[in-house]
């Protein structure tokens, strides 16, 4: 919080919480305690529990306080570090769906060779189903947030498949291929097509759309890829004298590869297809961490990222025609109502 | 094939292509002209050859002629190094199913923290679907592949999922979840339940159960981070002066590293299933990964693994009903015949 104070005059605070703990922990942080507003929360959602027991008892949590601040419009956007399940029913619930969104999705940030230095993949985990025209929404979804969150202008959106010919996959991901080219002008984005997992972090896409079942598995593949070498390049520099010497002269380089890989630090998964925008940040993130987290809710929460996504939604075609009917060639956030 | 002669005195080989050329290639290594017999064949199938064409026109290929010798029984395996697509349809089509498998997969080896060093994956992309009874099937072939290929003597199979809970997952996982834990004695191996994408690298099991869609995008996810984090490391090497003489001292450790994690040296994709042992090397192997995938042939054709993955495949209790029919307590051959 005192990092992204510092880089963002603009930001101010509502932090939900046990009120005394809070206010000793804002104190010892210089000027912090101007842009906090604490409000006082006695409950606490664990990570063990059960997002069905949240969603029923949650109400004097201060993860619900969070979300309820969003509700009303007190606060531009959430963030939060805590139970993800718990924290995408509790969003569900109280921020409800976009209207003409069927599943919400979780985007998560990936390492890869594109200038900015990550791609965005959606769902990584909040619906285990995706029928093709929820396909074509995460891929609307996941240009609008890349247009909001990374400033790219026309994303390149691919859909993720066992092989890139047209001809491979399952029948949703074949009509979820028709639907997304037919709809790259409505959604502003260019389609690449199918990708497989080998060009998730590729330079050819910026935004990666798959189900919720094969992204949670994706991304933590992916991580436990990256830990498994991580653990393994630790073992190599301790191996021998001389790469142990040589451990401690590349130690600067390798801990700049190290924040470009380490799972804990790529950081900030957004909820995209609610009313209201919500930022989970890893459990174990540490200050830089939740730093970029709160930067990317900010950056979301003042480009009325919320109401743009809905725009975009809207100005798609529905599922069941080919054409898109919107018209709308940026996201000015204006609701033109087509297609719900 | 040099280094494989040398290694195993009683390996012979068929080799098939063109004469001529396989003639020189051979007599350059001595001693291996008189462990290999050259069948003439003019005909290739290359990589872009779709498995369909290759099933009408394919009779005169290389290809064509492997699995031919082991559908005769000259050969114990068929090793190839050529497009999979065309190799499973070929090898489907010549060597036929074995009875009670409906659908056959391809397995992989993942780099682990096992003390092997490698955990099995299979359905790797044989079939992008997979019902219950046959995620059961893959959990038996799977087991019987690392009793015959890696000497584990009661194997730990997990089922992939994007949580550990029970109540997680698709319809179709929680149906394979129960019909697996019934069959572990038919099977003689330990279920550990289901795991996560995190879990493919470690040592908490030793075979990992999915369908062929979310295996192939895994596996192509991890070689693609392991790719990418690789292209960090050598930048990183190169940042600084420092770093560069880093890069010179560690080199050793930094191979060894690589020789274990690098995609193209993990080799030797089986297909379990068949009427015969198949063995897919990647298209870009070296002579080392050339001479694993032999072995691996080698070591499954002399332990009879063809037919003990059949006899346990037909041990276990057709996925109607709950419990084993079969007794078999060792992977001895002997066909009892239930469940056909």
């Amino acid at each position: 919080m005192a990092q992204s104070a510092e880089h963002n005059p603009k930001i101010g605070f509502l932090v939900h919480g046990p009120e005394d703990e809070l206010r000793a922990l804002i104190a010892r942080r210089r000027g912090l305690a101007e842009r906090c507003e604490i409000r006082h929360a006695d409950g606490v959602v664990s990570m063990e529990d059960k997002p069905s027991h949240v969603m029923r008892n949650g109400k004097g949590t201060s993860m619900w306080a969070a979300i309820e601040a969003v509700r009303s419009g007190e606060a531009a956007a959430a963030v939060s570090c805590g139970n993800t399940g718990a924290l995408m029913a509790v969003s569900m619930l109280r921020l409800r769906k976009l209207p003409g969104v069927n599943r919400p999705a979780i985007a998560c940030l990936w390492p890869s060779r594109n200038p900015g230095g990550f791609n965005i993949m959606l769902d990584v985990g909040a619906d285990i189903r995706a029928e093709a025209g929820d396909l074509l929404q995460y891929a609307l979804m996941g240009a609008s947030y890349a247009r909001n969150g990374m400033g790219l202008a026309r994303p390149r959106v691919g859909l993720l498949n066992v092989g890139t010919e047209e001809h491979k996959g399952r029948a949703e991901l074949k009509a979820a291929h028709e639907l997304i080219s037919a709809n790259t002008e409505a959604g502003n984005f260019d389609y690449t097509g199918f990708v497989e997992g080998s060009d998730i972090p590729s330079a050819r896409v910026d935004v990666i759309v798959t189900d919720g079942f094969t992204g949670n598995v994706a991304l933590k593949t992916g991580e436990g890829t990256a830990t498994l070498i991580g653990e393994l390049l630790t073992q190599a520099f301790k191996a021998t004298p001389l790469s142990r010497i040589a451990a401690l002269l590349a130690m600067t380089s390798l801990r700049r590869l190290n924040r470009r890989i380490d799972p804990r630090r790529v950081n900030g998964g957004v909820f995209l297809g609610l009313n209201g925008t919500v930022v989970k940040s890893h459990g174990s993130a540490d200050a830089t961490g939740v730093a970029a987290a709160i930067g990317l809710a900010f950056r979301l929460g003042r480009s009325g990222f919320s109401q743009r996504l809905a725009a975009r939604v809207a100005s798609a075609a529905p599922p069941s025609e080919d054409t898109a009917a919107g018209e709308s060639d940026d996201d000015s956030g204006n609701h033109n109502g087509t297609g719900e």
